[in-house]
């Protein structure tokens, strides 16, 4: 028996006719390239959204073509960013940190026909753009003029009528683009369809995950080229909430600035932009009213407890922890969805909060070792499956090496080796690649390095697997002391000999003033591996 | 170019996995037969709504099967609530308060199988039962017994194993139904579909309209079998929060007593209930700590301003108006939606939440009158057509008649009279029914109650249409006075003067001490109609 209730379909020109009625004259704050300020209303930016999508149809765009954008957070970002996707056409964020050797296969990839660039980032996109068969470039410009062969954003949307969002039939269409930068392997290719990214928004919106109200003020330092900026700008559009866009400032003093002067109410970016907050606010402690703040979503890569338990105790300030991947839209889980996380000890709570926290609703999720599904007993690891009407089901235009990320039965395999509470929630204990097999059991290079994040030496900490003649593989420490100290390899491992197995503590800890990373700023453990593959040669005399 | 994410069905059984996952240690608290209070966990509750689905399909029910329910708001009516469709079957909620040959013809037309009824309620459910072809009748005790002929619902689930809901794969398939009953013609089908009622739960449950989190208690008075308790128990399994079912008991002392014992955050009921509390509040005023009350829900009918005035001035307490229909899963519009509402000044706010206030994300609104769509300029009314995911596109097994609650495009006729702000706010004019059409031009009965309402002698007060020689229809006001209290015309007359057009103002006022009501609560106009038929013959010297 089937139900009785329209086929309404969910896409976003639909959620942004509710925007368009209800919203209208919210506010958008976006950081100019000079430095100023910006302002207009969320009605404004949403008729040259529009103009955008009626100007790209003149251009000769198709349904599903692809636009790319290579472009810092900012107003006419968003522009592109809703009426792209809102009228039929595909958004392909590239990483602007990405290499131009990945861009330019990203970018052919893809098939994208536009694209819509920086006048600041001109010279990056000029390294991979002759690789790239785009018919037209789009500059955005703050100074009215861009180069020859290049369309003005400004003048091409003067020219094009403001219409509504047209009725999208099929919310199963792509809507989006992004491309996930492995470590090892080609990048792949996710596309979002419609119906995900709207449930993604409705979901991930909600009251005890980012929780976004129209009386909300909401900075996204997380760029919409990296997943999406973890939904903020459709979740900010539903709700009518104030967004406060950064431009291309990214340093902590101009954040911080935003933060206060804009009254900011939730702010979203990875660790290391909070640690560089972090830094200035002990730095700088008086004069800043960050009282708005109701709290900052972080993620992107594990968040150690020390800084956690640092901003709530030093200043006030509480982070969420979310995590997520390029694949998952990118949400999976956040710390606020623990229903008891009030009634835990202090302790307890930053423990807690140093998890990946529970699973959004419809995000389903299961782990599994070598013995198959692990139990739900908050210490078996397994690497993490999941599912949920946000999650990729498989990569564009893939090849078969692909088909490995996902299980026979349809879920898609993470790479997250974690632990899973009976309650539900997730600790992550590490990229499976990253793993210590040691003797045949595993050992988490993760909540070792936050453990030692948290000694009062070290300013970061990198744990990685070392080739050993007797246990395969054991963890080595790779630290970076504060400025002036020089943490000694017993006093690290003290520090960590009551929080861990003995037989998990590194055998060795070493010093050094840099780590290598990726271009989107993660740990590029494989450099490190390589460095230090014949530290454990010959056997040492300490091994466990 | 499609997206390629997970086809992942929205269906309540994937809404309530995550909810035995992450809320199970929740508590629900509800009200026996007896006045005493029952309670479980979240997690207890859904073991018994899959002990009652593998029941259920022990008993021979098939998937689609119609499972009615005949009972108040209590532990075991939710049990059945969830178990039913996430089990693949079709709830089918029986308002008690309609008359048997309503509910006989109801329960047939729909096609029930099995029948779960209270105890207590079962001299209403046998006036009915015998000409409708129920295999079985499973009856809730508190009292260990039950009739010959019928199962006992505690016995049937305790030999019944729980097991997880069942994957269900197609969200489109019927979860649940529930008959309007209309006050002409026979009362019409509604199918929900898995699909709507998920995202009715994900809008509807959002930070600005109904916002249930895992913080919250909830109370709703307003019935399960009356519009879904408007989503309340979907959104409560959602988030976490606590549910508090009052049972038989919708007294204003009982129910007072739950808010404050259980300190209810939310709490949700028609006009009737909140005037009855309004009252018993004004009358004890003291020894009451409503204090964690973050707002009461109040839809169904027109919220008068002089009661959401009331509560707020008297008590403390902030009245939501919420507006929608059984046909609407129910949610159209609430109060809270609006974003500049706190920027009122007081007056303005309270003359905005006396009106139905947004319509929610994915509810499309137009209005029509027989010149076309109407501006939205806050004056002219037209008739409300709606569309959106959860609103019905057509009625069960229906007659020819029901074509016409459907424009030609689709969207669904309300039969509500409206007038449309710029900023998209709603404003109940009038049922097109009960518009008082005076020389031509319409005039909105609800707007002169609710002004009636406020004058200081008045209790309750209809305006019906009544026809007229010269004018075709003159409005009539019909009065239950305030005890003791003796309005006169000219003062009632007065009361509405600064409000309204002259020629809105009612030829006449007459008192009485009952008004006749449907049985559901509403006001019956037609049988106001009809005594009053001959009022304004022979034409009153005073006529407009």
């Amino acid at each position: 028996m089937l139900g009785l209730m329209m086929d309404f379909p969910l896409t976003l020109s639909a959620l942004l006719r509710h925007t368009e009625r209800s919203h209208a004259r919210q506010e958008i704050v976006s950081r100019r390239s000079d430095r100023s300020l910006h302002r207009y209303t969320v009605g404004e930016c949403l008729k040259n959204a529009q103009r955008f999508g009626a100007a790209l149809r003149t251009l000769g765009a198709k349904p599903g073509d692809r636009v790319a954008t290579f472009c810092w957070n900012h107003n006419r970002h968003l522009e592109a960013y809703f009426g792209v996707p809102a009228s039929g056409f595909v958004l392909h964020t590239l990483n602007i940190r990405l290499g131009d050797d990945e861009l330019a296969y990203i970018a052919s990839h893809a098939g994208d026909r536009f694209a819509l660039v920086d006048k600041s980032l001109l010279p990056l996109f000029q390294k991979f753009a002759d690789r790239v068969e785009f018919e037209r470039v789009i500059v955005v410009s703050d100074d009215g003029s861009v180069p020859d062969g290049t369309l003005d954003y400004d003048a091409l949307i003067a020219d094009a009528k403001a219409e509504p969002f047209p009725d999208l039939s099929d919310e199963n269409a792509a809507a989006a683009m992004c491309y996930t930068s492995g470590t090892t392997g080609r990048p792949k290719g996710v596309v979002y369809s419609h119906r995900a990214l709207v449930l993604h928004t409705l979901t991930g919106g909600g009251p005890d995950l980012m929780s976004v109200s129209a009386a909300d003020t909401v900075l996204p330092v997380v760029p919409m080229f990296h997943a999406n900026a973890w939904g903020l700008p459709f979740m900010c559009a539903l709700a009518g909430a104030k967004q406060i866009l950064p431009g291309q400032f990214l340093d902590a003093a101009s954040i911080v600035e935003l933060l206060e002067r804009e009254r900011v109410t939730i702010a979203a970016g990875v660790p290391t932009i909070w640690l560089g907050i972090l830094q200035y606010l002990d730095a700088n402690p008086v004069g800043h009213d960050l009282s708005r703040i109701r709290f900052m979503i972080v993620g992107g890569s594990a968040v150690p407890e020390s800084m956690i338990r640092a901003f709530q105790e030093r200043h006030g300030l509480r982070i969420v922890q979310a995590w997520g991947m390029t694949e998952m839209s990118p949400l999976g889980s956040m710390t606020s969805l623990r229903p008891d996380r009030k009634s835990l000890d202090v302790d307890a709570r930053y423990a807690y909060d140093a998890t990946a926290g529970m699973a959004a609703p419809f995000v389903e999720i299961r782990a599994r070792n070598e013995n198959g599904l692990v139990p739900w007993d908050d210490a078996t690891m397994g690497e993490l499956e999941v599912r949920g009407p946000w999650i990729s089901s498989a990569y564009y235009n893939a090849g078969e090496d692909a088909a490995e990320k996902f299980t026979y039965d349809g879920w898609f395999r993470t790479g997250d080796v974690v632990t899973i509470a009976p309650g539900g929630h997730i600790t992550i204990q590490d990229r499976s690649k990253d793993l210590v097999k040691s003797g045949g059991e595993w050992i988490s290079s993760v909540q070792l390095e936050s453990a030692l994040m948290g000694h009062p030496e070290v300013a970061e900490a990198a744990v990685v697997a070392v080739a050993h003649p007797k246990w395969a593989e054991r963890p080595l420490a790779v630290i970076i002391p504060k400025k002036g100290c020089q943490p000694t390899t017993s006093s690290l491992l003290e520090h960590l000999s009551d929080k861990f197995p003995k037989w998990w503590l590194p055998d060795d800890c070493v010093l050094t003033d840099a780590l290598p990373r990726t271009a989107t700023g993660k740990l590029k453990k494989t450099d490190l591996r390589a460095t230090y593959k014949d530290h454990y040669k010959p056997v040492p005399s300490t091994s466990a």
